[in-house]
Formats: structure tokens, sequence, C-alpha cells
């Protein structure tokens, strides 16, 4: 342990509980995880630590990406991937039973929920750390610290950047979560989405608030041009009240190559993925295509929430 | 390995398999675990050891307690968390060939079933170790054990103590098994059921046989005023035939907060978990809550027997 | 690492992309696995590394095998059981998606997906060694290596024997794979079936060209009668466009003990498992009865390529 770990024995339930000193250390540790893992698969930093996943709804890729990370650090995991039926809760356990049982038999614990609010409740009722890996429109922390620690590995630094989000910009948590995390920096935001999927209006205001520079358009060719990352997300046909709603909308919001060709040279294209067809696969042999490191670089971010939160580090 | 254990290589189908000393020994075991793991988060004693996990009804509980239990003791854990859809069961396989082939790849086998008789099946199958971890309204062992080591580590002994039995004696494996355990010590056992769900005769004859003292009473708080330790289990609706005879015991059998202050100063207060609403919640605030400390020594326990029947002790 | 080692950064995908010579080197490697086992529970050689295993079908037999296979080496598993639910499968996720994203968290990938070319299409897409665990009525390589490993093991040699494969050789992927490995040695083969279950005529003309002699018949006992070696597969109800056709054959191809009785006195029985009924329990009791070592060998040949295509060995 040293003094520089300010996350010892905390939960990370919102990216609005760390201060801009604390994203640092976490984006610090990451790459310094980074670097050692070039030289070895492991770092037995939580040698019989024991990690409990928990997910009440599928999430593939985020539970793996903890669960790398959990083995990347020598540690051990145990595992519900479907909670909703093959837990306790199927006969009405509460959430603050869960934790009190889970906190028994894990050290620190990843929870996936619908239900907005429920990580701030396990958190409350475990006695070892809790990390919110998704609950219901709310919060995705740690998909906004991969998604930070992507833009400064790619880029070379988080100042000064321009930022367009794209997509469904209502009800992405990633995109609230980040935008909320960018305002730790100097950053322009440029929102492009159908103004039925804006992002909320106290959302924008408080962005503001907090001195970043938001800008709304619906004509993506334009936000392309200013952009030195482009993070785009899914247009969901359930999201929109009607058919005609959605199919104006579907096709209109697609980074194709020939769009990405037409940014700037050094743009820096991110998704949180799973992506359908809202960039096309052509874009995928582009250096920009920076979606699938992003996925890589999530195992050392979650690598070095784990390490602090355990006070390994 | 030593002398003392007297588990070696042996399956854990029924309570009723194990004499007092075995029982004393594996108590003890636990203890020791417990105490080892205030110094250190792991024993390495099962290093490279498998165990599986099979469960064909969900017990997250369970399952997690069982696998926490073989990480601490730095063992790995293959499962089928959902063996009725997931496993060959859907294509007819047996018992008998489900424990040929697990005994390939584990070293030590878990198992839940809803089938009485079914650990037994296995274990008769399995050139490896068989733990039962339920077999319908049949045995659960291991719960027994883990309810033991609660009562002792609560009241530093399991001799000369009153246990009351409230909530569903006649479905409840749990106290089922957990009578013919205490039959090993002193043990004045008061049962309060409603007398749908009293305790069965013949297992009432038994445990007399064996010299425990017996009451039954429907009186709650009766009971109540004599007891060292309170054990609940929750009353299902399904248990009974109509909707009425349940609706006239729903409520009756809660212990409150309220309650518990009424009784003994030192009574604990047990639960197997998942609780629904036959504890209050203001309970758990209290000292005499032991039920979720309960879900730790539960670890301890799964520990002893994991290394005993292996041979590591 | 070592210069004999063919296999390492390969992908098996199916077992006509490994030579005569890889195929002895896999066996080779697997022999001196169980060697090593007999002395130690575990061989240290993937500490660190991770194992993906991603099923969109179940099989809990192979999955299983693959783990344990991974945690002898000293290994750390994720897994995705049931791919098909709780994947982002659900979400529209394409395969080379997958693919990319699971390079991220594993050293190597383990599938099983019904479709035909899944397998090749993942490998294409991820940066780390796949293995196939079966891909519909494809391939499924690493069943026939282990069916090898079992014959030579249990016979002492593969070179000169007479093979009968009985029951459904139209669907069987293991009796396709392993027909086509048993061409790098001097065998006899008889196909014994129904007309409307027998192995397609071109894979038996592809067969032949490679010099194996292939002789057909639906006469079980005269099949038996030179065998050295019977490999049984299921007749499953709903490969039959008729119950009548299928009530014609069911019964005809079981193997009893008298049937085995009356074959050659060292004849090997194999069976892929899950058996139903097509060979009676009191098979198992016999010396031949080889099914429930070869699950066990399986493991071994397993850990052969998982130490093989991670250059371990």
């Amino acid at each position: 342990m040293n003094s520089n770990n300010p996350l010892i024995g905390r939960d990370i339930v919102s990216i609005s509980d760390l201060s801009g000193a604390e994203i640092r250390a976490v984006l610090d540790q990451a790459r310094h995880f980074e670097q050692r893992l070039k030289d070895a698969p492991m770092i037995p930093l939580l040698n019989g630590r024991i990690l409990a996943t928990v997910f009440y709804e599928p999430s593939t890729r985020t539970r793996l990406s903890f669960e790398s990370a959990m083995h990347r650090l020598g540690g051990a995991v145990i595992s519900v991937a479907e909670a909703k039926t093959s837990s306790s809760a199927a006969k009405g356990e509460s959430i603050y039973d869960s934790g009190r049982m889970l906190e028994s038999y894990a050290d620190v614990i990843v929870q996936r929920h619908p239900a907005v609010g429920s990580a701030r409740a396990l958190a409350e009722a475990a006695g070892v750390p809790v990390i919110n890996a998704g609950d219901g429109t709310g919060e995705h922390p740690t998909q906004a610290l991969l998604d930070l620690y992507t833009i400064e590995r790619e880029k070379g630094t988080l100042d000064g950047l321009t930022v367009v989000m794209m997509g469904d910009l209502k009800h992405g948590r990633t995109v609230h979560s980040l935008a909320k995390a960018l305002a730790h920096w100097k950053t322009k935001l440029i929102l492009c989405a159908p103004r039925a999927l804006a992002m909320p209006g106290d959302l924008i205001a408080y962005l503001r608030n907090q001195g970043l520079i938001v800008i709304e358009t619906e004509n993506m060719s334009a936000a392309l041009a200013q952009a030195d990352v482009v993070y785009v997300t899914r247009i969901q046909q359930e999201r929109f009240e009607t058919v005609e709603e959605y199919m104006r909308y579907k096709g209109v919001y697609v980074l194709t190559e020939q769009a990405v060709r037409a940014a700037k040279p050094g743009v820096v294209i991110m998704h949180p993925l799973p992506r359908v067809d809202e960039i096309s696969t052509d874009v995928d042999a582009l250096p920009n295509a920076a979606y699938f490191r992003q996925a890589r670089y999530g195992v050392f971010v979650r690598m070095a929430l784990l390490a602090m939160v355990l006070g390994a580090v």
C-alpha cells in the first residue's frame, strides 16, 4: 500500500464520487499495469483475494472484463452470471441481505442491476468495496474511466479536446458518465443526436456549470469536422414511440469509412460496444478505430480499480 | 495429513453419516481456519485441486459459499450453476454417468439436486468425494454443520442449550438435519410451528430416542422466553392447502425487535437465509442477530470439509 | 518452449488442419501430462494465462473438460456457459466483434457454436488461438484427438486396427472427425448404421481416397466379430422423418454385455457420451468399457492442446 492510493476500501458507485485527482490516480495505475503486462501475463497483487461478479442483467463484456482483470492480478472469481433467475432474488431476497451475504464470500463485489440506485444500496449494506457495473439508466463509472483512459491513451492528453458524442444521448448511461468525467478537463463537447434522443437538459446545464463548452446539433458531418474524438452509441428501436420515428433516424447516424476519412486525420473513433450497425465494419481496419483497443484498455482500468479498492497498491 | 482427520476420501451425504467425534473434528478444523484467516486472505492447502459445483436447482448462497471456501484454500472451481437446462441432463444422462464424468474433471464434487437420494446415487458412482448440498426434502448436512458451528461460536458451547426452532418444521430440511445433529449434545428442543407444519412425528420420536428433550408448542412468546438459540425458518405459502390457512399463520411467526428484547439477553437468532419477512429488518442491528455471521461461518465449515475429505489436513 | 511444438499460436478448427506429425505431437504431449499428473495434482505451465470458454449451446462435458484441463495447468478460466441468452449475441453482436472482444480478455478461446463455420470465423477475427469445441454438424477436432488417444492408450497402437463405428453415422460430427483422423493410420473402418443414417457418400469416398479400407453394413453382430474397437453413437429420434422409421431402428443398435462377450476378448468400447440407452449399463463393469476412461483421457489431450497453442511446451 502507498499513500498515493486514495481509494482503499472505497465503493465505486458513481463517477461523481471521484475527484479529478482520484480519477488521475486510477488512470496512472492503469497505465502502470498496462506497461507491466508487456513482460508478464499476470501481476500477482491479489493472490488469495476473491471477487464476486453479480449480474442481474446480462453483460458478458463487462463481466468478462472484470473477471479477466481479477485473474490478471492473481485473484479468484465467484460469479452469478444470471442473477435474476438463478439467485435468491427469485425468493425475494433484498439487496441489503444480498450484500450481507456477499461480504462473507468475497473481498470485493461487482454488480450490474437494472434498477437505478441498486449499486448504492448494495454498497451501504456490504462491508467490502462495491463497484457499480451499471445500474439501470443510472451510472456505469468504470465505463467512464476506461473511456477517459482510451482518450488519453490515443490522443496523449485529456486537455483541450473536442469530443463528439453521437447516437442516443438520452438513455445512454455511458455518455452521461463520460460527460460528467470530462468536466474535470477543458473539453468541448458536441452532442449530435435526434431531438427525441437528446441529452437531458438538466445534465447539459450541469456540464456547462462545471465549465464544459457544450454544443448541440443534429448535423453529423458538421460535428465530425471538428472532432478529435467521436463517441458513437447505438440507437435502439424500442427507445422511439413509433416505428415511423425510428425509421426516420435509422441509418442517419451511421459512421462510415468515408465519413471518417473526411474528418481530422487523427480522429479517434470510440464505441462502448456491442456495436450493431452504427459503425460500418469497413471502419474497423482504419487506425482511427479505437473501439476494440478500448475493450482491452478496460481490463487495465478495472485492474487498477480492483487493486486500489483492495489496498494492494 | 494427520491421524486426526477421520474424513479422508469420505462422502458427506447425510449428517447421520457422521459420528459425534467426526462432527467435533469438523468444527475444530473450521475454527482453526477461521483463526488463520485473520492473518492471511488464503490458506493454500488445496493448490492444484479442483472442485466441481453442480446445481440442478438454484442456490446461489450455497454455491458461492462452497466456491469461496475452495478459493480460500487455493483450489480451483468448475461449475454447472444451472444444471437442469445447461447440462447433459437435458439429453437424459443419468446421475451415474454424470458421476463417472465428473470424477474425471474434479477432485471433489458438490451437488444440489431436487430429488431425495440423488446425493447418495452420485456418491456411489463417483470415485472422488461427494458433498451433498441439498437433495430435495432430504438432507443438507453442511448446513447442519455450519449451524452447529454458529451455535458453539456464539454461545461458547453446544451442551445444555435450549434451542427453539420456529416456522415450517415439516418441510425444512435444514431444521431436520440440525435437530439430528443436536442429538449428539444435551439439548432441549422447543418446536414452535403451525400444526399443519409441525415436525414429522417419526423424526420427533427418533430425536427423543436419541436422548433429546423435545417440546412442541404453537405459542411463540412462551417458547422465546426459554430460548438460548432461536432458529427461524420461512413459511412458504405453497406449503399450505388453502390460502385461508396460509393467511391464518402469515405474520404469526414473525420475529420482531420487541420479541427479541423480551427474550433472554444473550439469545442468538439464526436463520438459514434467504430471509423474507419472518425476521423484521429492525432485528438486524441487534447483537443477537447471528444470521449474517452464520453465512460467514459457513465458509470456514466448508473449508474444513473440503480440506478434510481431500486429505489436506 | 521447444522446437518440437508445431502448434504455437495455432488455431484448432478442423482435424484436417493437423498433419499426422502434429497429431502425433499432441498425443505424445498428452501422454507426458498423464504421467506427470500421477505425482502432482497440477502442472503449473499456464500460471497467469486465461482461457475463455464460450458456449452458444450447452455441452457441460466438453466445457468442464477444457476448464479442468486449464486448471490442471495452473491457468484461470472466464466463461460464458450459455452464450445464446446471456451474451451480447442477443443484441446482435457478430462473431467478428465477439472475437475482437474476447482477445482482450483471454489468451486462448474455446467456442461451441451451432453454426458450421463459426469456429473458423472466430479464429479469423481473434488475435489469440481459437479451439473449436464443436460447430454445428461441422467439426469437433478435440473429440477426434481424444478418441485417437483413447484407442492408442487402450490398444497400444493406432496401426492395423479394425474400428467399427455404429449408430448415427450421418449426423455425428464425432465419427466424421475421427474417421478423417484415422486416415493417418492403416485402419479398417466398418460402418454399421441404418441406411437412413449412413455416413455421407462423399466422406466415405474421401476416406477411401486417403487409403482407409471402408466397409458398410447393417449387420451389427458381423461387424462386432471383427472389431478391435467399437465406437458407439446415439440414434436420436429427431433425426428420422417418421416415428415408424425411428421405431424400426430403436433398440437394434444397442450394445449389450452379451454382445461384448461375443466379440474379440480385448475389444475396446468407446462412446463420446452422454450415453442414453445405446450401451446397456451392464457393459459398464466390463474391462472393455473404455468410455468413462475416454472422458478422463480428454483432459490430458486438452491440456496438451492448451499448453501447445500457448507455447508453454
